[in-house]
Parts: C-alpha cells; sequence; structure tokens
C-alpha cells in the first residue's frame, strides 16, 4: 500500500456509534460509569469499527519490527549491535518474552526484518519472518540524517503493507512490537521533535544504562535536534532525519490499522514515537490507537499525553518486543466485550437505581 | 474445612523458590529487571508455590459471594436491595460484566448464596449457584453487630468450602466476587477498623451516591465505630459486628485458597476488607493474594497499602463481582510463564549486555 493511499483512507470515527456505546452503557446491568476507563475504550472500538456493539477483537497478531542504528557507534547503549539479529532469531524460535505473552493472550508474533545491521542466524524457511530490509541499519543520526526520504517512506510503506496483509489474512487487533539496540536513542529524538520537549525531559535508560551514558546519550538527542530543526509540516523528511527503520515501519503499521479501521495497540516509547509520526501525517489516525501500557520510559508518557492518549497497563515494564502491548489486548477485548454480552437493565429483570 | 485448620495449614512463602525465580529473571533474554513489577509477582508466585518456575494458571475461577444487608435501611445505597437476588440470577444467565470478562479470561464463574434476603429468581437446577446462605441479610450494623459470632464463623468455612471444592475441581487460581447492595458500607467500616483509618478516609461512593448519601454512610460508618472499639486480637469478633456474610466468606475463600497454596486474585473494597480479616487471622495468607485492581472506592487503597500490596490494573473500575480480578487474571498468568516459557541468554546464543 502507497502512504498517501492509507492517508486519504483515514477518516474521523464514527460520532453516532460513540454516542450508541455511551447510550447503551448507561442501560447495562451495572451503575453508570462503573466500568472507568473500559466504557471510554468500548466507545472509541465502536468509533473506529462504525457500529456498535464494535466487533470484539479475537485475533490479534503483534508484528515485531527489527532494524539497527548508527548511533549505536556513539556508544548509547551497553549492548552490542548483534543483540538485535539474535534476538530475531529468539523472537522465531519461540523463546522471547513477547512470545511468552502472545501465547498467553493468543495472538501470532510476526517479526519484520526492516533494517537489521547482520544476517539473521535462523536456518531455512521461517514462515513468521518478514524479509523487508531496506538498508542494513540507519546512519549515525547524531551526525547526519540517520535515513534519505526514499529509505523512510520505503519503511512506512513495509509497515503499510504488514499491516495489510494481517487484516487480510483475519487478523482484528493488532500490536506494535520492536527491537533493534540503542532504539530509544532515535525514540527520543522524534518524540523531543514532534511535542516541542527538550531532549533531557524525554531521553531515558532504555534497558538500562548508568548516569554517564544517559548523559551522553541526551547531549547526542539534543546535537541531533539543534541540527535538524524539525520542521513539523514535514513530517517525513523529520521521521528520515531522527528515526530508525523500525520506527518508520511501525508508522505505517499503525497507519494500515487506521485505513482498515483495526484497533491498533501501542506498545511503549518507539510506538509512541511512531504513532507521533503516524497523528503528524493523518490526524484521525489517533482515532485506531490504544496505548497498551506506560513504559518506564519518560518519553513514552510525553508522547502518550500529546495524543491524549492514556495507557491500559502500567506495571514499569521497559522491554519493547510488544510485551507491554500484547499485557493489554484481553482488556481492549474485554472492553468490547461489555457491548456484546451484557444484558440490560430492562432485558435481566433487574430493577435500576432509585431516581433519587 | 474448619477455620483453625486452614490457619494451621497457612505457612511462609518458600524463599528458595523466591531466590530462584530473581535469580532466574536475570538470566532470561531480556534486560534485567525490564518486566518491572510483574518479575516481583512471578517471584511471589513461585514462593507460594514452592517452586520455580511456579504453575503457569490455566483454570481460572471466580466466586462471587452474595449477600444482603440490615444497613440498607439507613438508606446508604440508591439501590433496592432486591438487587442482589436480581443480579444473582443475571450472574447464574451470564449476562453480567463478571461473565462477560470471565469468557474474555478462560475463567469459570460460580455463584455462593451465602446471605441474600431475598428469593433468587431462578428456576430448577442450576450448576453454578451454592446454596449456603446462613441468614437472609445481616443485621443493622449501626445500631447492633451485624452478625453473631457463630454466624461469621459458619460464613468464613463456606468461604473455606468454596475454596477448597474449586481446588479441588482443578482450578489453579481464584478470583473474589461479590455482590450486595449496600455492601460498601460494612466493607468500610472493617477496613477502617484493620487500620485505624478514619471512617471518612475509607468512606466512597460505592456505585455511585450523592453528597449527602456519602455524608450519612460515613456518620454510619463512625457511628458503629465508636461503638464496637475493634478488638484486633479478636478479628472474628469485629468481623461478626461491622461485616458482611460475603466479606466473611470472602475472608475464608482468601484463607482456603493461602492453605492450598493457590493464588487468589483479590477484586476492589469487598475483598480488601475481606483481605484484611484474613491477615488478621493468618499473616502468611499474603502471600497467596494479589492485589487485581485499585477500586475507585478510597478504603480499596487503604486495605492495599496496609497488606502491602500493589495493584496490577488501574482503570477506575468500581463495579465489584469479581470483574477488576478478572482483568487482573492474564496479568499473573503472563507474570509466571514467563519463568517457565523464555530462553536464557546462554540458550538462545543471544550476547549479554557489556559488563561495563
Amino acid at each position: 500500500m502507497r502512504l498517501d493511499e492509507a492517508i486519504a483512507a483515514i477518516t474521523p470515527p464514527d460520532a453516532a456509534a460513540i454516542a450508541a456505546a455511551q447510550e447503551l452503557h448507561d442501560r447495562l446491568t451495572k451503575p453508570p460509569g462503573s466500568l472507568g476507563r473500559l466504557e471510554e475504550l468500548g466507545a472509541r472500538l465502536a468509533g473506529l469499527a462504525g457500529r456498535c456493539p464494535p466487533p470484539v477483537p479475537a485475533r490479534p497478531a503483534v508484528a515485531v519490527f527489527a532494524g539497527d542504528h548508527g548511533v549505536h557507534a556513539r556508544g548509547v547503549s551497553p549492548w552490542p549491535q548483534e543483540v538485535t539479529a539474535q534476538m530475531v532469531a529468539n523472537f522465531l524460535a519461540g523463546g522471547a518474552v513477547v512470545n511468552a505473552f502472545a501465547r498467553q493472550v493468543g495472538a501470532d508474533v510476526i517479526v519484520v526484518d526492516v533494517g537489521v545491521a547482520s544476517d539473521i542466524p535462523v536456518d531455512g524457511d521461517v514462515p513468521a519472518l518478514r524479509r523487508r530490509r531496506i538498508r542494513a541499519g540507519t546512519r549515525d543520526l547524531s551526525v547526519e540524517p540517520a535515513m534519505t526520504r526514499e529509505e523512510a517512506l520505503a519503511a512506512v510503506e513495509v509497515g503499510l503493507d504488514v499491516a495489510a496483509d494481517l487484516v487480510a489474512a483475519g487478523h482484528d487487533l493488532l500490536a506494535t512490537g520492536d527491537m533493534g539496540i540503542a532504539n530509544t536513542t532515535p525514540a527520543a529524538a522524534l518524540i523531543a521533535a514532534f511535542t516541542g520537549s527538550e531532549a533531557v525531559a524525554v531521553t531515558g535508560r532504555g534497558t538500562g544504562i548508568d548516569d554517564a551514558t544517559l548523559a551522553l546519550k541526551t547531549s547526542v538527542v539534543r546535537t541531533a535536534l539543534e541540527r535538524e530543526r524539525p520542521d513539523l509540516a514535514d513530517p517525513l523528511r523529520t521521521l528520515a532525519a531522527l528515526g530508525g527503520l523500525e520506527h518508520a515501519a511501525i508508522t505505517g503499521f499503525i497507519l494500515g490499522a487506521a485505513a482498515a479501521r483495526v484497533p491498533v495497540v501501542l506498545d511503549g516509547v518507539i510506538a509512541g514515537a511512531a504513532a507521533l509520526v503516524a497523528a503528524a501525517l493523518a490526524p484521525d489516525a489517533v482515532g485506531a490507537m490504544v496505548a497498551g501500557h506506560r513504559s518506564a520510559e519518560p518519553g513514552a508518557t510525553v508522547a502518550l499525553n500529546h495524543l491524549g492518549l492514556a495507557p491500559l497497563v502500567d506495571l514499569g515494564l521497559r522491554l519493547g518486543e510488544g510485551t507491554g502491548a500484547l499485557l493489554a489486548t484481553p482488556l481492549v477485548a474485554s472492553a468490547a466485550r461489555v457491548l456484546h454480552d451484557v444484558a440490560t437493565f430492562d432485558s435481566a429483570g433487574v430493577a435500576d437505581k432509585d431516581p433519587s
């Protein structure tokens, strides 16, 4: 799918379906408002689907987009870059946390090599792996644009294709995942650029770095922002300058979900950065986004606040891979299911509250 | 099961299994600590099971204990008392939110009439209903003890029996549920008594009451506390004076789970009150408790803080029935599953972080 086609296909939520969900919630056998934020979520799902009740997601899939980063050479992460490819192999073998959580919630896992720098150590045919590498890692965003505009666009379109393929295969809930050693650095840069935040407010410890590395990482983000002077009127240019190939692909994945009017559950800070790019390209895409969890990375909260999204799960995760998004998928399905399954006061023969 | 037998069977968590889980977490293919609070939960589950990895819960069950309350006559709730029995019928017909969430997470629902004041409007044989009514609602706790000591003990033992039955039937994760119009009033009184809090700090709007009703409800709680002068050395006396039959039964249900070393996920404020009683009777029972969610009712947070438990889900729910506990069950299973399913750095051939 082409980006311009996807953007054209993304339209606002259906206000009538949202109103119908709100009205139905008040007739169900429960005190009005007693499901808290799940009622808002149910109404948003109705708005996205354009009907009330909205479909109950039954076939979730997580797509883990993997890429490497030229900025790794600056020492922003203590992990060797080869871990990206090694973890891709671990995902394909079913041995990572994302696989464990996917088993728990009944989700399929697919892995997309959109920009890994080294060979993926797997043998033979691996159906869960999509080989869509645009280039073997980005350039170093601290000294030059990480990608050309064409590379960024190609990665976005990989994400669009993956979303369209998963929806065509019957998946009705998409979750974002990512793998890329050093990828919280471009995420911080994108979040700073798209929210107008200072580098220090959005740069965090990622998988766990010491104070000296955090200072270096923050300085790298600040340097990149000063050089690029983000242009919010041209989101693709900013994405190319500061992002990663997996951030670009997740941007497309989100837009593809929104175009198909399928909910897309955002994982952590990488997804938050990509969601900001997606919203800059197509503001109505926010209607398809569900914030899966609050990552421990500070930029994730900055991104969600900017998008007006509140996370469903808040357990201090900072792993990525799609783990936080998967934990939230039963909550999303539960919110939809309320509008399907629950009896009304009338139908159940339950007395309503005194209208005192 | 007798209460004294259950208390005798409850022993501390297994420190070696907790240590083994912590050590294993650090060898799995993820940055150390990157699963946040799910790592603590996994270790607690190992301590409860006495082995690492702990079993992955695969057959959850929620028990909804239903009772009525003499204090309803004081006007503490805008809902007619008959709604308790009507909602029991709704649970049995599968039409309530607890049923919808149970379907989502694969849990069985059983309903225990431990003290409903009116007939349950169901016909014929209903396997999910346990008829264990101790009396048709409590006395008015604002003017006299709500239960005799014998009634409270009998209700506790109903809960013990239900837990033992569910575990014997193969359920490996128990969730608490409750139904009882006005039951947040005795919950507030119990929480105040067992935590030494003021009535105003623990009394909330329940299913939704106006300011005048909240003032009345708070005053009712304060009056009961002044009359009873809670005796923490005799938890059963305080439970009988201030509680409800479902609170007593849930106390037993929690103790029964702890005696069987099966995790018990607490729902909201009713479970919080019952958990305080359970912990007063058997302090090591806390090792079996998992706080499912943070209810909007203020007493729930007071109770969890006193128990040292942090909730897994925080979405503003204030419904009861076990709904918040059920939403948390996939998170509990996910925490256990990490210790089962995830590869180690060695086994997956993934390079570990530089030991910088």
